[in-house]
Order: C-alpha cells, then structure tokens, then sequence
C-alpha cells in the first residue's frame, strides 16, 4: 500500500507517518519509484504500536525508540532481554532540587517493607525506588498510608500480577513485547478500573446505609 | 519561617517557591516588611501537596492550580464537590487525528461491559471512555486482553477500590482531599506494586519448574 492508504488504515495523519519515517521509529517501506515506496502489515503494525505506546502509555518518543529497540533485538540471552526490557521502562529521575532527601529515602521503608513482605525481588531494582518516593509522597501530604494498608493493596496487586505472568507466552521475542506493553498498556486499563469500582463500591456503601 | 527557611524545611528551592507564588500554586505570606513575608505550617503542607502533585502524580501545573481549587472550595452540595473532584482528574483529550476513530469507541465495548458486570456508575461516565481507549490500544497491538482476564483484573481492582473507600474520611472537605490525592498519588504506589509483584510472581514460578 502507499503512504495515503496506510494513514488510511491506522487512521494516523501522512504528516506523523512521515515524522515516525525521519524518527526511525517506522522501518522504510520497499521503494517502487523514485518519490513512492510500498508498506505493508508489518508497517501497520508498527504504527499502531507507536501510537499505542504515545497515546495510551504516555511515553516520550525518545523512549518509545529504546523500547522499540528492546522488542525488536534478536533474543540472546532470555533473562538478559527481559530485564532490559523492565529496565527501559523506568523513569527518567526529574531533576529535584532536593538530591539530598532523594539520596535519603533510598533503600528505606520500601526496602524493608518488601523483605518483609517475603518477595523475591532484587534489592537494588529501581521499582523499589519508584515505591519508596510515591510512599513518601503520601506521607508527605498526610494520606495515612500505613504498613497495613499497603499489605493490603499487596494482596490485590498479586492477583493482578498472577494474572499479567499466566500470559507471558513461551517465545522470547513475544514474552518481551508482552512484558513491555502489558505493562505500559495495561496500567491505563488498570487505573480506570480502579476510578469505576471506586464509583461502584462506594454507591453499594450509600445504599446500605 | 522565612522564604528561605521554608525552602530548607520543604526541600524545594526558594526560586521554586517563588513560580508557586507567582503562579498561585502557594498563598502569599504574612508581610513583615516591605521586602519579607512570614511563613507557617500551612504553607509548608501546601508546597509539599503540590510537589507531590507534580512530581509524583504528574499533573501540569495548570491542572495542580485546578485540583487546589477543589479542595479548598468550601464545601456547598457534598455530592456535587466530589463529582467536581474526580472530574478534574479526567485528562484532557489528546488532539488525536483521527477523532472519528475516537467517536465510534464512545459508548463501545467498555460501556456494554461495565453493563454487564453489574457496576453501578454513571453511564455518560468518561473513566469509561477512558477505559474504553485503552482496551483499544491493547487491542491493536494484540494484547488479547479478553471479557474474560478483564473480569478477572476487575476482581482484584474491586478489592483495592474496598480498600480505597474504606479509608475515606466522614468529613467533606477531607473527603475530597482524599479522594483526589488517593486516586492521583496512590496510582503510581500501586504501578510499582504490580512491577515487583510481577517479578516475584516470576522468579517463584521459575523455582517451581
């Protein structure tokens, strides 16, 4: 197909495809005259991944290059490409003016919290991190999140993450790609579930009172 | 406290503080000379707020200025506020370009499946659009997120919404306080959750083989 019909079919403007083209975040279409090249699935395939991954996951494209890059590696090592995959996914640190208190939390409730919690997680994952700030910052502005709570939430989120892991298929390449937009993709889903059963749960309470 | 001094005690730089202002993110001080202002606790529970806001959920700081606006509103119809709340948590819609993509998913899938799962929410209500766009991303890149593994996340989200509610104080203004710092700081608390979950979940599925 030509440039018009693959904007056509994902319903992406010629003008995006063009930039995804410069970007190298579209692999070049087959060229058939000297101003005119053929796409095809493969190509709307990946258009529909990129704009997935920008639209839905909120991903800078920057980032979405280095994901891209991860998904479509030939698999070497299989655990080796699952955590870069993982890895790819971390945020960026924001430049805080605070380095100092950053530097402190580090290795801190989180860390304790999940060796208590029993998981098998390595002690230097950045998620861990990533826990230990969003904590904080509910500390921070007074929301109560205690230990009891957050074991609370533990056990619903191991359900879900039982769930994201029973199907990761068996291919490497396709376990990657699963890994990654599952996790990108799936939060989205996720967090609007959570604002609907938040609806749903409390008109239940409202009703028996 | 001084400009400084609640830079030191909140960890924000004073030039920071100042854009707060200036913006009016943080209320003016208590002047005590032509060139000083007065500072106290409320002010330093108000810089931490819209850091967490900001850095943790996310949120610009034009939606920060809209989110403060709701919670210190004084508090009319009760149910009116907190629909106002959860409200100014709806991201605005992306400029996408295929905005007749985007009018045929209203009311779609997610609409007939919240129907059927029985939740008792607003149908016009745009979590489910919002959950209706990104069922459609993992869907176009092949995901296979089916009725079936929705419900069974739905399962497990209802039991973090229980524990949302739950939490929720009896009085209005905290209520809303709650409900929008819980939704907005408690989503990436709960992202990091299911990233370390999924890898313990992992490695104790790998020991079992």
């Amino acid at each position: 197909m030509r440039l018009a019909e693959l904007s056509d079919t994902t319903g992406v403007a010629v003008a995006t495809l063009k930039y995804y083209l410069r970007e190298g975040l579209l692999h070049p279409g087959r060229p058939v005259s000297r101003t005119q090249s053929d796409y095809d699935e493969a190509h709307v395939e990946r258009v529909r991944l990129v704009r997935a991954l920008s639209e839905v996951g909120g991903l800078s494209l920057a980032r979405i290059g280095r994901v891209l890059d991860v998904i479509t590696s030939p698999g070497q090592d299989w655990i080796t490409v699952l955590e870069t995959a993982q890895r790819s996914l971390v945020k960026p640190r924001r430049d805080a003016p605070d380095g100092e208190v950053a530097d402190q939390l580090r290795g801190g409730r989180a860390s304790a919290w999940v060796t208590a919690r029993g998981w098998n997680v390595d002690p230097a994952d950045p998620f861990i991190d990533d826990l230990d700030r969003a904590w904080a910052a509910c500390d921070d502005v007074g929301l109560g999140l205690g230990e009891e709570r957050m074991n609370a939430y533990a056990d619903h989120v191991e359900g879900v993450a039982e769930i994201d892991v029973a199907t990761v298929p068996a291919d490497p390449e396709g376990a990657i790609r699963q890994v990654i937009l599952g996790t990108v993709l799936v939060d989205p889903v996720l967090a609007a579930l959570r604002r609907l059963a938040q609806q749903h749960v409390s008109m239940v309470r409202a009703a028996q009172r």
